[in-house]
């Protein structure tokens, strides 16, 4: 059924078209069984029987539609309408099925059901378009069973990553990662075993792709907080992260004075206090830092702590704010903690990737004439398009998540705005395919 | 040989006798080797086969002295010189022949190695005793493969201890203690299959005992900043042992802003903080606590931690100090910290255990008349002495520790100051002999 609105604002601009809140509701329901951990959220392990069972799903709704499915040798998943110009690049719509263990029902597989449902709009209202449309599923992304994450986006754009990022993708290490659940089992034999590794022609590449689109939930508050259904993603912010590491002397907790100790967890404490103190002062409420892991040694209640290891991520759009809180971090080197020496160690950083400014503008369009509430909005987390923006111009849309969770069971978004973050995507979908 | 000195101060008030700096020496190195971690340390788990060496050696150096060896139900080990006279309960010098893991070559040993000095002297200068003298080893004090610590002597103590001690001692849920490296064998299979299971009959008793004494090395490092060979110690000093727990939300590092989050690490590391203001703000230099361990959820860099669980630990012989300090504590639940909920609560607390006040006067009369130079102390550690002191009256000899370390393979005292607390030892044993 071809059931355009046309808006008229002294001219003809374009027709635009809705997604199904039925259909969409739907799908939601029904990808959230697989791999349900039963307090309202899924663990699904990428490749495991739950989320082969995701994978089922999208083949039998994508052909009931018409699309061809093929699989690459990485086992990342598309499913195809063909257009009308029988030469046109493929437009993409892509994110993953898996998810975190104990998370929840819309970080990733949103994205997933969003390009679904984009197709089988297109399909049922018959939807003129010359580029043929895919719905992809990309494998691995959380890497929360074989690390790391973005791990299939990064094998499959390594041919155009930055340097410095190739080295933590290499497809020899990739398939040799070993399950954090037993340290057995590797990823290239999960692979291999899953019944999902295809041919490598099928792979994801600037030859036979024009453009690809991300829907994912917002993972923060701002939407919730503004009222406003989708965002409109422009960049992918810059980060780094970094280690502190303390050294003390591990001494029995009754028999050794407190003048004379050195406790690295106390180290560690003034040294979180004093990054809060200062890095507040630069004055950016919207800048982000996390102190989120540690590890203590010996790590026993009777004895003092001889060795702390924590992380700091720091997020922020801007190069220069980001050097002022890392000259605040290696400054904690320059001094003793609780009489312990401190070393700080860089992991990794990344400067901010700004999405396809054509392609921003399209989402903002399609947003305006759909009458669906938004805003501009930067990504603080990292996503399989930020790789596969490196091959072909890409961008993303962002759906309000309820309370700004993610990553865990009560992360939630509603029907409606899944819906509207849908026909967002399609109606953006369908400008650059007219373009 | 018999080779008294006899002091002389207007009276002859005792003959005393020297341990030998060259046999201890040797013991020491001999003891050295059975679980030589290669790091000048070693690790000796409980009835591990390095364990069994230690045993074996305590065997073969007893028989040659003519020490009669037993062996009790729960692998205690038992050497005795009988006594002229018949009927005299036993005197006991016992300590441990376990280590914690990469620990050192002196913490528990060193009080097996000083009362087989004792007995090797009493029988090479043939000195005369009524009691039977007894080396004794305790079996599993650290706990450190089967916990808990000082398991073994809270089973053979266990009618006299007090009813809250009793609880965590039990004997069918010792022996079901599991192997902390595989989870799997049990304490009492362990047991069962060291060729170390004797008969319950041997246990340190009140019937067969009179005393006990147990040399050990200090721990800390007052008798070294005081330029002082053995401490002469009075008691086991009070604690408690609390955890505080945070209650937070774990949310995306990179998309939540930080002005609504619930950290709880940051939340602990404010709690570390007051807690150094706070208790210092009381004044007591001798007073000691620790934050030893931390447990954070879900401890990932690109996740705000939702928990943290941290531990307290808190020395000092007066309970009205320890009061004040765990009213500070427990403030500690009164208010949120980084906008996480916190609770407080106790793990156990023990009273100061007072020594008994005619040994300790043994002790520092012996140090006195062998010249050993010495102060009184008050021990801050746990050890086998605190539960046998429900049993019979019970004190404990320190020995300098370099730098105070211990439970750490830098672990060191003299072999001079080892056999100066071996020869204050011997003396005040044959005070408690001969009275």
């Amino acid at each position: 059924m071809f059931c355009p609105e046309i808006l008229y604002r002294g001219e003809i601009i374009m027709a635009t078209y809705k997604c199904s809140l039925e259909r969409m509701t739907d799908k939601i329901k029904t990808f959230s069984k697989f791999g349900d951990a039963g307090h309202g959220g899924i663990t699904r392990y990428t490749l495991s029987p739950e989320d082969k069972l995701a994978r089922e799903e999208f083949t039998k709704r994508m052909e009931a539609i018409g699309a061809i499915i093929e699989v690459d040798d990485v086992a990342n998943m598309y499913a195809t309408l063909p257009g009308s110009d029988p030469n046109a690049k493929r437009i993409v719509m892509a994110s993953h099925s898996d998810s975190v263990k104990n998370g929840g029902n819309y970080d990733g597989i949103l994205g997933v059901m969003s390009a679904m449902e984009v197709l089988e709009t297109v399909a049922e209202q018959n939807i003129p378009h010359k580029h043929p449309l895919t719905a992809m599923i990309w494998t691995n992304e959380e890497g929360s069973l074989y690390p790391p994450a973005m791990m299939v986006s990064g094998i499959v754009c390594w041919d155009y990553l930055p340097e410095d990022i190739k080295g933590k993708f290499k497809y020899d290490d990739m398939m040799k990662s070993k399950s954090v659940l037993d340290d057995q089992e590797t990823f290239g034999e999960a692979l291999d075993n899953s019944g999902y590794k295809g041919d490598k022609k099928y792979r994801f590449s600037r030859e036979n792709y024009k453009y690809m689109f991300e829907a994912h939930i917002e993972q923060g508050p701002i939407l919730e907080d503004a009222g406003l259904d989708v965002g409109v993603v422009d960049c992918v912010i810059g980060m780094f992260n970094y280690r502190f590491r303390l050294y003390g002397q591990t001494v029995h907790a009754g028999t050794f004075p407190m003048n004379k100790r050195q406790d690295a967890l106390w180290g560690a404490a003034q040294i979180i206090n004093y990054l809060h103190e200062e890095i507040d002062k630069l004055g950016h409420p919207e800048l982000v830092y996390t102190t989120g892991e540690i590890v203590c040694h010996p790590n026993v209640h009777t004895c003092v702590p001889d060795f702390i290891d924590f992380s700091i991520d720091c997020r922020h759009e801007s190069a220069e704010l980001r050097d002022k809180v890392l000259d605040i971090v290696k400054s904690c080197a320059d001094r003793e903690w609780a009489g312990c020496k401190c070393e700080v160690e860089k992991q990794w950083n990344r400067d901010t990737v700004y999405w396809d400014k054509k392609l921003v503008g399209f989402v903002k369009e399609a947003a305006e004439e759909t009458g669906v509430s938004h805003q501009v909005l930067h990504s603080g987390a990292g996503h399989d398009a930020q790789f596969a923006s490196y091959v072909v111009p890409t961008t993303m849309i962002f759906v309000q998540s309820k309370d700004g969770l993610s990553h865990c069971e009560p992360e939630y978004s509603t029907p409606e705005h899944c819906t509207a973050g849908a026909t967002v995507l399609l109606n953006a979908v369908l400008k650059a395919d007219a373009e």
